[in-house]
């Protein structure tokens, strides 16, 4: 069984290819693809195609064959990737810099950096569709799932979500709804894209499903955990960003200590679902990455 | 055979009806299903849905049963709409008024307008995708295609070559190069649509896809026309908006006497390809309002 380590060290060079062949397989301005590969090779951690293909290794083993599980897994960053553009822009979160670089719309411009977005989430259900080597009525489930996750029912809405609720404290029943919105949706479409594509059964789809809920959440409360005990440094963005900003977070409405405790009681409950699969699978060692990382 | 006026008035309340079934269909912040149904209300002539409808019906007849053509039809509106949003925002066109209303984000603030866009879109492609009834390979096939039409290749590429025009005056060759991506792309893809449906052979996909090149171009040179021989209120937004904004225009390289021949020719040139097409069939009547309307 692979380490994670390990797992991410193969995998990852093959997701950032798969988002580049996206890109020069278009015929585009050059300016707009300049853009566009400016925030794709921003990188981040890649988290939600890694979660597509740890989910297809757990379960068939890591010499699955289907190649076009990349061109899945870099439609989910695409989507991603695009959500952070548009939430950076001025009139949303008016932020100058992620991961420690300049964002797309200080340094191409605000009209850019929306036509950037715009194009990347078109790009996304292009590249599920032009997944040939995966059956048609799988790659539609893929789309559909995809636009459910990452419109107005998920993604978008929880951000709408989120910045009508920066007015106010909120309570914690209502950050958890921003959440399983906002950063979940897509989390659990990545899981259970992956789910999909190794043709699991109901049952451990479903479970799969609840494994990627907790997750979601764990992986939000120690967002905010970091926040609040990471230096600016370590973050590559301000730290204590939300509380300057009186963001609600977990640590605000619980405190640390208890939000430590939520983090800890959705990573049982994660390890809890998967237990079809062989402790110490890739989404075992993912769980415990999640609550575990300084960064 | 249906006169365009008895087939328009007989199907635009389909397409409005599939367009508010799949807001009502999402559950979603009311406030982000406000700002979407206000821009989908905002109405406009809904040329590219009914070009679906169109083909369609000049191809099998008004008595085909596929249902959810409408559902097609509404997805591409969909995506007309968002791309209407984002150009009207202040980092693009910074339009007050559209069609006599305020702008989206005019009324619900740039946020909302962002992302109710990008809400759309997503939604644009979930509403192929939940097109049961039509068979999944060819629904996959729409949405590719539809990807394309809209994304970095098509639309949004465009809106980017327009945005880089608006510094200089374009040359002919260049001012159809932005309308071909900018709005023929979104046509031709609804006329392809409708002949995907119909099942049409390549050869009649082929020479709709002409037709649709050049009706996209004439269209448009019938839009830099009436911005120049309109009023303010025939058109619901500034008369002469064009010439005060320096914009390249048909008018403004080649006069508006070269400009109408232009027009003409590629009326002629649609006529030609679809000799397949009964004379007097809905997409020789489109042509002709196409190049005749006032509004």
């Amino acid at each position: 069984m692979s380490t994670l380590q390990t797992f991410i060290e193969r995998e990852l060079p093959k997701v950032d290819a798969a988002l580049y062949a996206l890109l020069d397989n278009s015929v585009m301005p050059e300016t707009l693809k300049e853009s566009m590969r400016y925030s794709i090779e921003a990188g981040g951690k890649r988290v939600r195609p890694l979660l597509v293909l740890a989910v297809m290794e757990d379960a068939l083993g890591a010499d699955n064959t289907l190649e076009e599980r990349y061109a899945i897994a870099a439609a989910i960053e695409l989507i991603h990737t695009y959500s952070l553009i548009h939430d950076d822009l001025p009139a949303m979160d008016d932020d100058d810099y992620r991961r420690g670089k300049l964002t797309n719309h200080k340094k191409f411009g605000e009209a850019m950096a929306i036509l950037a977005g715009d194009a990347m989430q078109a790009m996304a259900f292009q590249s599920i569709a032009e997944a040939y080597a995966i059956p048609a009525d799988m790659r539609i489930e893929l789309v559909q799932l995809l636009a459910r996750a990452s419109g107005a029912d998920g993604m978008v809405g929880g951000q709408v979500l989120d910045l009508e609720g920066e007015t106010r404290q909120l309570s914690l029943e209502e950050l958890e709804h921003v959440h399983i919105h906002k950063t979940g949706a897509l989390l659990t479409y990545s899981i259970e894209a992956g789910a999909i594509l190794s043709r699991m059964c109901e049952y451990e789809r479903s479970e799969l499903k609840r494994y990627a809920h907790h997750i979601g959440l764990a992986f939000q409360i120690k967002d905010d955990i970091l926040d609040v005990t990471s230096t600016t440094e370590q973050l590559g963005k301000p730290a204590n960003s939300d509380e300057a900003s009186e963001k609600s977070t977990y640590p605000a409405i619980l405190g640390l200590a208890q939000s430590k405790d939520q983090m800890e009681s959705h990573y049982t409950q994660a390890i809890d679902a998967i237990a079809f699969f062989q402790e110490g699978s890739l989404l075992h060692q993912f769980a415990h990455y999640i609550i575990d990382r300084n960064l």
